[in-house]
C-alpha cells in the first residue's frame, strides 16, 4: 500500500515496552538506549486497557500514539497488542458476569491477569469495542508491523493449588451451556456420547447433554470427560482469539498473531488457522534451553511464513522473586536460536524491569533505573549480526529434510486425562525420549501436528500418539505409506479412539494389521524395565510400556529377553505398498532409536544433516541466497561441526571449512562457497 | 430348599464381570474363556443401577437375567450385587438432597462413585426400591450363591486433597442432625459430653448437642470430636448396609455380605453383625503382599463361616494410569492365600479390563480385546488345584492355636485423631511392629477386635490398644486373666478412655494395678530411642513410646539403660489370679518380642506351629479331613518348612516329609499321614 | 498503693495453670507441688471465658477468686489473662457476625481458637464487658502482678493448608471496609495509591478504595497489596489489644502486656506502644534453641523494663502428637536464658498436661496424673538459683555495648510479599546470616526496629532492610552518621520504597550517594554464588544477592573475582560527616562479616564482650550490684569463657577467674570482684 521503505526489516530484535508504566518524559531516554542496543522493534500496549479506556466508553490513545511516534522517529517499528488479558476494574465491577468462575463456583476477582471468561458475550462486547477503536487508531499505520491479540491465552493458573502448573477453565453459566453445546455438536445424540465413553460403567450415563458436569477436582472423573473439557477449553480460547482476529482483519493492513507458550493447553494448530502469524513466548535457560528446539521445529511448519519469538528473557525470569544466572554467551545464543530455526524475530521480555508489581524481579535489557544489564553487550552484538546477515537470511529458508515427527494437542490432552503409566508426562517424554535423541544426532525434523499434510515427508516417526482418529490421520497415513512413506509407530501409538477409549477388537486400531504383528502380552512401563536384543547384536532396555508381539507377517528388529516377554518381538518391520511400517512395542534407548532411524533413513533418503558433536545444532539453509547453515551451540560446552562444503562465516567474514570448533554458546552463519 | 447339586462348590474362583459394558453378543466368548480359565463364579451388577432402572420406576432386568442364564449354562454361579454405590444421573438430579455434602458445604455431583449420603432418607427409599426389585428377580434363584451389598462402603475420598487417602464424611443437614442425635444417645446430656471431653478447655463447651460442629479442616478440632465423628461416620455406613441387608434377608435364600477394604474407616466388626458373610477386597502386591495375612487373620474369626475374598488383582492395579509387575507365581500365590487362611473364595477384579473410563488401566484376567493376560496360565493352574483339593479343604479348617492379637476400629479412630507420637500410623505400627514379627516366627494368631470373645485364647497380645473401655474389655480381660490367661499389654495400651481422654489418676486405667508397676517417667517415641537390657543378657532398642516403671510388685523383664530412664523397667511380669500380666513400656525389637512371646507361650501352651523360614506361611488345618497344612511363600524367595509329620502334597500327589524346600511364591497343601 | 511486701519478686518462675480443667479439690495438691517445684507465679484464665460467663451476661468468678486465693496463700502470685482468644459457643452462635471469615468467604466456626474477627464491633463489645468485669474483680488485687491480654494474637492459621505456618486474616465485611479505610488514610487519594503501586501495570488501577480486594489465594496479587494487607492485619490485632489495654489501664494497678510469638506477622514494636510490659512465648529446642537469643535481644530494648518470657516448654511441644527429647540440662538453661538476656520471668507452658483436648501431648512440669516429669529436678534447681541471685539480678542490667542490628516487621512483610530471591526467608536469613555470626563471636547487640532511637548505638548493622522509608529512618540515619555513627548497610538494604516499589533513579534511595558507589551490575543470589577478595588477602563467597559497584568516592573493601562481576566492588567504605557508611553488595561469609565488624568496631568503640567459644553466650551486666556476667551454654557442648576479671560464681559461691570451662547447657552468674 505504500512505497515507503519499511521502518525495519527482519530479523527483528526488540522487546516489550510499557510506556504507560513510566513518566512521560522518560521515553526519550528509553528510545535512545533502544537505538544504542540496536533494536528495531518494540511491542506495546498488551496490558494497557485501563490507560486506553479509563472509564467505560471514554478512550485515550494520545499516550500510545506518542509512543509509536517516538519509536518511529528513531527508526523503531511497533507491534501493537490488544489488551484483553487485563480489563479495567470498572469493567468487571460493573459487569461481574464477565468474571472467570473457578471450579469451586466462585469468581476470580480483579488484581491479577486472565480473570475473565473467554466465552462471556458481555466481555466479548467490551473486547470488540476496544479492539475496533484500536484498529481505527492504528490499523493503517505503516510504522506498525503486526498485531498481537491478547497475551498467553490459556486457562487460569491457580496459585493456591500447590504445584499447579496447568490451568483450570472457567465454569460460569455461559461456559457450562457452551460445553453442553460443544458435546452435542461432537456427538449428535446423548446416546452416542454414552456409547463412545462407555457410560454404563458406574451408571454414569446421561439423559441430556446439560447433565454432563464440568470437572470438579473433588470428583473421580471419567478421562473422556476430562479430555473433552480440555478440548472445549482450548476451543474457547481459540474462539476468543479468532473473534478478535476477525474484527481486526477487516480494518488493518498488518499481519495478526497471538503469542502462545510452550504448552499444549491451547491447541496451537487450531489457533493459528484464523491468524497470519505464529507468535511464541518461551523462558528456557541453561538445562532446558535445548527444549526450545522442539517447539521451533513445531512452529516453523505451522505457517508458510517465518514465526516470531515474541518473548524470551535476556537472562532470567522473575515474578516477586527470581533466580538464575546464564553464563556469558547465553543471551546471544538464545537470541539467535529462533532465527536459526526459521523465525524472523526475537523480542525480549522486557525492555526495562518494572519498578513495582507482580514481576518486578524479571530479567530485562535495562534495569529499573535504566542501566544496561550485564548482557547489554551481547544484545548489541547480536543486533549487529542480524543486520549483517539480514540479506542472506531473507533469501534463504531452513532446508526441508523429509523427516517428520508427530506431536500435538490431542495426544497431550488424552495423556493428561489418562497417563497410562503413572507419572507419564507427555511433554517430557516427547522431549527426552523421542525428539532430543534425534537432534543430538543431527537429524533436522519438522515436528508436526497429526492434522498436518504428510506429503513433505519421506520418514515419519509417530511416538506416543494416542490416536490416529484425529484429523483423519489413519486414512492419510495409509495412503502416504502405500505411496512409499516409511512410518515408525509407537510405542503408545494408535491405542485410543478420538474419545480416549480403547479399541475393543485389538489393542490398536490398525497397527497390528499394518505392522503384521499380534500383540501377545502387554506390561506397564514401571517398575520393571525389560531388555531386548537387536538383530545387529546390540541390546538395550526399553521404557514407557512393554507391548510384546508375535511377528506374523513382519521382520523382527528386536526381541525381548526376559520373563514372560522372552522371545516376543519388541520392534518389527513390514512392507506395506511401496512403504514400510515399523512398530515399536517399547521405547528403545536413545542410541538404538537413532541407529534405527539412521538405518531406515537410508531407504527413505533421510539423513543427519552433517557430522557434529551432540551439543551443536546445525540448521542447513537453502534458497536464492545460496546453501549454507546456521550453527548454534546449545549446552554451553565446546563442540565442533564438520561442514559438508567450504564456505564463509558471515559473522566473521572468514573462510571456513572442514571440522570447525564451536565454542560454548557459539553461533555461526555459514554460506557455502 | 433344593436337592439339585449346586452349580459350584468352594473354593470359589472367579472375577467381577460387567456384561453391561460390552456388546450383548460378546457374552458367549467371555463365558467360553471363563470356562477355559477354570472359573466357577462371577460377581455382577455392582454398579449397574442405570441399566436396571434407566428412568425412575422403570426397571429392566432382562440383560441381567440373560447374564445369569449364560453363566449358569456354563456351570458358573453368580454373586449378585446391589448397585447403591452409583445412582443413575436422574436420581441425583431430581433429588439433589441425596448428594454427599463435603466439608466445604458443597455437594459432590455425578460423575464418579459414592457421591450420595448414606443417611439420606430419600436416597434410602430409592435404594429400597431397587433392592426389593432385585430381590424379586433374583432372591430365589438357586444359581446365585450370595449377595454383595453396595461396594467398598466408606467415606468420600477427595482426589483434590493431595495425599488424601482417607475419606471425609457427608455433612449434609441430615447427617448433622443425626450426628447430634448420635452424641445425645452416647452421652445422655450435654454436660456429660462437656465433662467427658474436658470442654472447659478453650471455652469449647456446648449448651446443646446441635451446637457440636462436624469437623471443618480449617479448624483445629478437639480429638474427641474427630474420633466421635469417625465413629458416627462408620455407623452411618454400617446402618446403610444393614438397611439393605434387612430388606434382603426377608426375600432371598442366599447369604449376604458387603465387600470391605483393608482399612478401619468403617468398623468391620460392627458391620458384619447384620450380615451372613464376610467379604473383603485387597490390592496388595510384592512388598505389601504379606500384609494381607493380618487382615485374613482378622476376618477369619469374625464369622463362623469362611470369608470371601471378593476382589484382588491378578497382576496390578490401575485407574487411568498403572504401574506394577509381579513376578511369575504371584498370581497363584495371591489366589491361594485367602483359601489357605480360612476363606473359601477368591475373585479377581476384574475379568476383562474396561475399554474406557476411570479404571481402564487395571490388571485383569483378559485384556480389553479379550486376550488372555500373561497370568492366564497361573489362573488355570490354581483353578485346577482348587478342584483337586476341594474335598480336603471342605472337611478341614485352620487350626485354632490359642493366640489372640488385638486390633480394631476404636484404636484406629483414636490414634487417627491423636497419633500421640508424630507420624504414628496405627495400621503400619500394627503390621510392622506387632503382627509381622509373630508371623515370620510361625505363630498363627487370630487377630481380634476388642469386643470379641476371649475364651478361645490362652495368650493375648494387646499392643497399641488405646482403650480398654471398648466392649467392656477391661472386665472381661480381668476375668480371663484371673482364670489363667496370659496378657501382654502395651505399649500405648490402656492409655485413654473410650472418648480419647486420659485417665487422671494414673497414666493407665488399670495397667499399673494389674501389672504391679508405677510409671515414673514417660518420654516420646521420637527422636531419641532408648536402649534396654533383658534379663537373659540380650539388649535391644525400644520404639513408639518410652514408659519407664518402678516394679513394685512385679518381675522385671527388661531395664532401660540410658539417661533419665536408666534403671527403670521397660517390661515387667506379674501373676494375677491364675494368669499373668506382662506390661511393655515400649515396643521391643522384633527379635525380643518373639523371644518374649515364645517364653510366655511355654506356660500358656501357645507355640509356633512349626519350623520354617520367615518368608514361608504355614497354616495348619484340622477337621474331618485330617490334619494337614497349607503352605504359601510370601516374599518371592526360596524358603523351607520342616513338616511335623510326614504327609502327602495334595497338589502333586507326592509323599513329603522332613524339611521341605518351598520355591518363591510356592504353594503346597499337605495332608499328614 | 500498698506497703505490703509483694507476694513474689523477680526473677519469676512459674507456669500456665488451668484450674477450670480439673476437679475443684485438686488445687491443693497442685499448689503443694508448685511450692515443691519452687514456683512463685502462675498465669491463669487465658481461655476460660465460658467459665467466667457461662451465658450472656451471667458471670461467675468464684472459681477464679478461689484459685487466686489458694495460690496467694502459698505465696504464689498470679498473672491474670483476658480470655478473648476463645469465646463461648453462645456468643458466636447468637452473633455469627463476630466470626472470622476466611478468604474462601466462609466463616470459621466454634471448636478451635482465634475464630473471631479482631475488628468486629460486636465482638469488641463482648470483650469490653468481660474485660471490665474482670477488672472489677481483680483490678486492684495486690496478689496479681500483671495482666496478659488475649493469647498469641495473630491471624488464623489454617490447618487445611499443608505447610501453612503463617496465618490468614479475616475478610468479613467489617474488615473489608476497614481495609479500604486503612488505605484511604495511608494514601489520601486513590490516584496516590495507583501511583505508589504502579497500577497502570496490568490495568490494575482502581477508581475507589473500596474496589481494592483483600487477597485471594487464587489470584496472582500485587506484592504491594499483599504487604499492605499484612500491615492492616497487624494493625487490626494491635488495635484489638490496645482496645483492651485502654479499658484495663483505667481500672487496674498492674502492668499490662500481651504474649506474642517469635514471628513478625503482628508488629511487636507497634503492639507494645499501648502496653506496659513485653511478654513473649517461644518453643525452641535443641538446634533452634539459640535462635531465641535474637528475639530476646529484640525484646529487651522495646521497653525500659525487663520483659517476661510468658511461655516456653520444659521439654517438648505437643498437640495431639508429640516428639522431642531434650538432653539433661536443657530445661535449666532454657529457663535461665531470658533472665540472662534481660528478662525477669520465665513461665512454662504448662503446669500439668491437659487430660484431653487439642494439646494433650504437650510437655509440662507435671504429667496429667500429677507426677513430676523428668525435668522436675532442673526446675527446682533453677528456682533455687533464681532466689539466690535475685538481689544481684535486680541491681544490674545487661550492659549496653553500642551495637545495634536492624530487624523488623516492615522488612518482614515486604520480603514475604516479594522475596526477591526464590526461597528467601527473612527470618532465617536474619538469624543464620546476619545475627548468629555476631553472637558466636561474642558481640552483644541490641536488635532494633527501624523506628527505634539510634542514639544508644555507635555501630549499626542494617542487613536485608528493604526500606529506609519506615519510621523516617533515612533522615535519622543521616544525622546519626554525620554525628559519628558507623553504618553497615546491606545487602538488600534501601532497595524499596515504603510501599515495596523500587526507586526509579537508582537501585537504592541514598545508598549510592552515601556510600560513594555506583551499582554497575546486579545478579540474583541463586544458583551461582560469586567469590570476592578482601583487602587483607582473604577471600570468601557471597550470598543472598550480588550487587557490584564502581567505587567512585569510596574505599574498596572487597572485590568480586568472577565472570561479569570481576573487578567490581562487593563491599566499600566511605566517610560521611564524622561517621562512615559501609556498603555490602552481597552477604559475606560469617567469618568475613565478623572480621569486618571487628575492624569497624575498633573505630566505633564496639567490641566482642570477651573471649569465649562460639557455643557460649556471655551477657555482661552492670549497675548498682556491680559488674558481672551471666553465661549460658547454648549448643549442648563443652565450651569455655575467658573472664575479663576475677569474680565469684553466685550459683556456686566459688571464686572464678581466667579461662573457665562451661559444661553443656551450663549456666553461671559471675559477679566480678
Amino acid at each position: 500500500m505504500s512505497s515507503k521503505k519499511p521502518l525495519a526489516v527482519p530479523p527483528y530484535i526488540g522487546a516489550a515496552y510499557y510506556p504507560e508504566d513510566w513518566p512521560l518524559a522518560q521515553i526519550d531516554e528509553d528510545v535512545a538506549l533502544m537505538k544504542e542496543a540496536g533494536m528495531n522493534v518494540m511491542r506495546v500496549a498488551e496490558f494497557a486497557w485501563a490507560c486506553m479506556e479509563p472509564e467505560e466508553g471514554r478512550y485515550d490513545f494520545d499516550w500510545l500514539h506518542r509512543a509509536v511516534d517516538k519509536l518511529a522517529e528513531a527508526g523503531i517499528a511497533t507491534i501493537m497488542c490488544t489488551p484483553s488479558a487485563t480489563p479495567p476494574v470498572w469493567l468487571t465491577e460493573t459487569y461481574p458476569e464477565t468474571l472467570f468462575v473457578l471450579q469451586d463456583g466462585r469468581p476470580v476477582g480483579h488484581g491479577g491477569r486472565r480473570h475473565t471468561c473467554p466465552n462471556s458475550p458481555v466481555y466479548r462486547e467490551f473486547c470488540r469495542r476496544i479492539v475496533m477503536r484500536m484498529a481505527e487508531e492504528f490499523g493503517k499505520d505503516e510504522r506498525i508491523i503486526g498485531w498481537q491479540i491478547d497475551n498467553e491465552v490459556a486457562p487460569h493458573t491457580d496459585p493456591a493449588v500447590q504445584g499447579a502448573f496447568f490451568g483450570r477453565s472457567c465454569t460460569c453459566r455461559v461456559c457450562r451451556m457452551k460445553f453442553a453445546k460443544f458435546l452435542a455438536e461432537r456427538y449428535g445424540s446423548i446416546d452416542a456420547l454414552n456409547e463412545a465413553w462407555c457410560l454404563n460403567l458406574w451408571s454414569q450415563k446421561y439423559d441430556r447433554f446439560s447433565q454432563v458436569p464440568t470437572p470438579d477436582p473433588r470428583v473421580w472423573h471419567h478421562p473422556s470427560l476430562l479430555a473433552a473439557w480440555d478440548e472445549f477449553s482450548s476451543q474457547s480460547y481459540v474462539g476468543f482469539v479468532k473473534f478478535q482476529a476477525d474484527l481486526l482483519h477487516g480494518h488493518t493492513i498488518h499481519p495478526i498473531g497471538t503469542d502462545m507458550m510452550p504448552f499444549h493447553e491451547v491447541d496451537h494448530y487450531d489457533m493459528v488457522q484464523s491468524l497470519d502469524l505464529v507468535q511464541f513466548n518461551h523462558y528456557n535457560y541453561r538445562e532446558d534451553f535445548r527444549s526450545c528446539t522442539a517447539w521451533f521445529d513445531f512452529l516453523r511448519p505451522l505457517k508458510d511464513r517465518p514465526f516470531w519469538n515474541t518473548e524470551s528473557s535476556t537472562c532470567w525470569s522473575g515474578n516477586t522473586a527470581t533466580s538464575g544466572y546464564s553464563y556469558p554467551g547465553f543471551c546471544r545464543a538464545n537470541t539467535w536460536l529462533p532465527i536459526a530455526m526459521g523465525g524472523e524475530a526475537n523480542l525480549y521480555w522486557l525492555w526495562r524491569t518494572h519498578w513495582a508489581g507482580q514481576e518486578l524481579l524479571h530479567g530485562s535489557v535495562l534495569t529499573t533505573p535504566g542501566r544496561p544489564r550485564h548482557i547489554f553487550g551481547e544484545v548489541q552484538q547480536t543486533a549487529r549480526e542480524f543486520v549483517e546477515t539480514a540479506d542472506y537470511l531473507a533469501e534463504t529458508r531452513p532446508t526441508q529434510t523429509g523427516l517428520g515427527v508427530h506431536f500435538g494437542h490431542h495426544a497431550y490432552v488424552t495423556f493428561r486425562a489418562q497417563p497410562g503409566t503413572w507419572g507419564l508426562n507427555y511433554l517430557n517424554v516427547f522431549q527426552e525420549k523421542c525428539y532430543q535423541p534425534l537432534i543430538r544426532a543431527q537429524f533436522r525434523p519438522d515436528v508436526i501436528d497429526p492434522r498436518a499434510d504428510l506429503s513433505p515427508y519421506r520418514l515419519i516417526f509417530s511416538p506416543v500418539l494416542a490416536s490416529l482418529d484425529h484429523g483423519a490421520l489413519r486414512d492419510r497415513l495409509r495412503a502416504w505409506i502405500e505411496a512409499g512413506g516409511v512410518w515408525v509407530a509407537g510405542p503408545l501409538t494408535d491405542i485410543r479412539t478420538f474419545d480416549g477409549a480403547k479399541y475393543r477388537h485389538a489393542p490398536f486400531s490398525v497397527l497390528e494389521e499394518w505392522g503384521g504383528v499380534y500383540c501377545k502380552c502387554q506390561l506397564p512401563g514401571h517398575p520393571m524395565a525389560f531388555q531386548m536384543d537387536w538383530a545387529d547384536g546390540s541390546e538395550c532396555e526399553g521404557s514407557l510400556t512393554f507391548d510384546a508381539f508375535e511377528a506374523r507377517d513382519a521382520e523382527v528388529l528386536a526381541t525381548y529377553t526376559q520373563h514372560e516377554l522372552t522371545g516376543l518381538a519388541a520392534a518389527t518391520r513390514r512392507r506395506m505398498g511401496k512403504g514400510q511400517v515399523i512398530v515399536l512395542g517399547t521405547m528403545p534407548s536413545a542410541e538404538m532409536l537413532v541407529r534405527l532411524l539412521t538405518d531406515l533413513g537410508r531407504e527413505a533418503d533421510v539423513a543427519p544433516v552433517c557430522a557434529a558433536t551432540e551439543n551443536v545444532l546445525v540448521v542447513p539453509r537453502d534458497g536464492g541466497g545460496g546453501a549454507g547453515a546456521v550453527v548454534v551451540e546449545l549446552d554451553n560446552k565446546p563442540g565442533s561441526v564438520t561442514l559438508p562444503r567450504p564456505g564463509v562465516d558471515l559473522l566473521t567474514g572468514a573462510a571456513t571449512s572442514g571440522t570447525v570448533e564451536v565454542p560454548p554458546y557459539g553461533v555461526s552463519v555459514v554460506r557455502y562457497a
